[in-house]
């Protein structure tokens, strides 16, 4: 994989000393993993009470205008977020089957060659998720998650969408959305699934994320023809790492590692979602 | 003066190993410091042949809408570099007079306490700068710039724009602009001053870069007001150590760091710039 980093760190001609970071002698802070860290750290703090089953995700896709349906399209020259509400857009989770075999393939070389010191782990996962209304008539619908072949039920929640945030990416062929959830676990509902839809996913698992790269196929009735989508998106693998991270965030009782424990998190998943991005050839738009 | 870098690096409990940078172990491309680093390169390439006074310039200021006057708006959270000539804006450079005292005060406290290796210098200068038609009555106009006691010239030259890149700053009460300009030594110019300047200013040295924080006062007549303006920039203090980095940007037959060397000064251009933004406080707007 590109990470396009680049690693220049003298002065040349040799004999001058390294050049320090600022007149400050370090890197001014990174206002847009700032601004994510301070964003999911707020959505946290918003869910319902004893809700702890938190989601934080980021899918790739593209930012497309309602109207017009082309992709998004800014006065800005660098990734950037869009602020909420403020532009008439809508992202679209999909990309075409060739982009979904790019990133396998991608996937794939990374987890028999990364240099990280952990490893990557890998799951071929066949689930089939089942929507059904709301127990009470009203609120969010329940999804049963069951293993394909078993039939096992492996979740079975209500998911309340907390916020998201938009980054609209204009070098790059994609752009990619932050979403914080929370599922909640539910009683299984009696009655006939409003419609199912089957996740073929691969699932790559690094530290503390996930990287699942499905093909989701919905079907809404017997009459109607099969929809068909390609997603990518990163996600935090541990909600409890999570909220203990951010219960500590800035607190100054607790040592320095642990106060910013919650920052490194979100750099990380910023990073990786930005990786994937940045690997996101041709073919979205 | 206030870097806010976060700097915790470790997971929380302590039994948990530090989390890598992302997948691919590294941090991604900083896209920002990317597009600068690009642009100054390629503005150098333009410049007229033979033409080595390179100044690379970033001011502090506010982006105002040409219409209505206010500062500019767009609907994004976060620092970003806006595509050049696709938003009617105008850059003022321009602070109060409290502001300047306040930059004065920060330069000076960072002068005494630098935690960086090498030391910051500082002086104080008075200069007079006046303009003349070009000699052929044609392209840019000439100034000449005096030491405003002794009357001795320090430079005589036509400057010629070669681009800027506009930064908006939401987040902060000043934005930037980046200028690339080259600076044509010509002789001295006869007959009479078109309008004339005094610059008081207060310069701060730290390895390559100057900041400048400077108050103007024009003159375009006898019996015109003259106009004080106080201006902050920070600029690259050598042009031949500039070309001769950017001469080996990513030569293949230069050592690493040489061939990193020009991003690597672009890096800290940006950082510097960062933090004078970051430390301009209230009363630009």
């Amino acid at each position: 994989m590109n990470n396009g980093s680049s690693n220049g760190s003298g002065r040349s001609p040799s004999n001058l000393p390294p050049l320090s970071l600022s007149i400050l002698g370090v890197e001014p802070l990174d206002e847009f993993i700032r601004e994510v860290a301070d964003f999911i750290h707020h959505m946290i703090g918003q869910r319902p009470e004893g809700a702890n089953g938190v989601e934080v995700e980021a899918k790739v896709g593209v930012l497309r205008d309602k109207v017009s349906g082309q992709r998004l399209s800014l006065p800005v020259l660098v990734e950037t977020i869009i602020m909420p509400n403020s532009v008439d857009c809508r992202f679209e989770s999909n990309m075409s089957p060739i982009q979904h075999k790019h990133f396998n393939t991608l996937l794939n070389n990374l987890k028999t060659t990364s240099s990280t010191p952990s490893e990557m782990n890998y799951a071929h996962l066949h689930l089939v998720d089942s929507f059904y209304a709301a127990p009470d008539g009203r609120g969010e619908k329940v999804r049963v998650t069951r293993d394909e072949k078993s039939g096992a039920v492996q979740a079975c929640v209500q998911k309340v969408r907390l916020g998201s945030l938009d980054i609209y990416s204009p070098k790059r062929a994609a752009d990619w959305r932050i979403s914080v959830n929370v599922e909640i676990p539910v009683p299984q509902p009696i009655g006939t699934a409003t419609h199912t839809r089957k996740k073929d996913r691969m699932s790559y698992t690094h530290e503390e994320f996930i990287v699942d790269l499905t093909q989701v196929t919905s079907t809404f009735g017997a009459s109607s023809k099969p929809e068909v989508l390609h997603e990518l998106e990163v996600e935090l693998a541990r909600p409890e790492y999570l909220l203990s991270t951010a219960a500590k965030r800035g607190d100054p009782n607790v040592s320095e590692s642990e106060r910013g424990a919650f920052d490194e998190l979100i750099r990380a998943f910023v990073n990786n979602a930005r990786i994937l991005v940045r690997n996101s050839g041709d073919g979205w738009q």
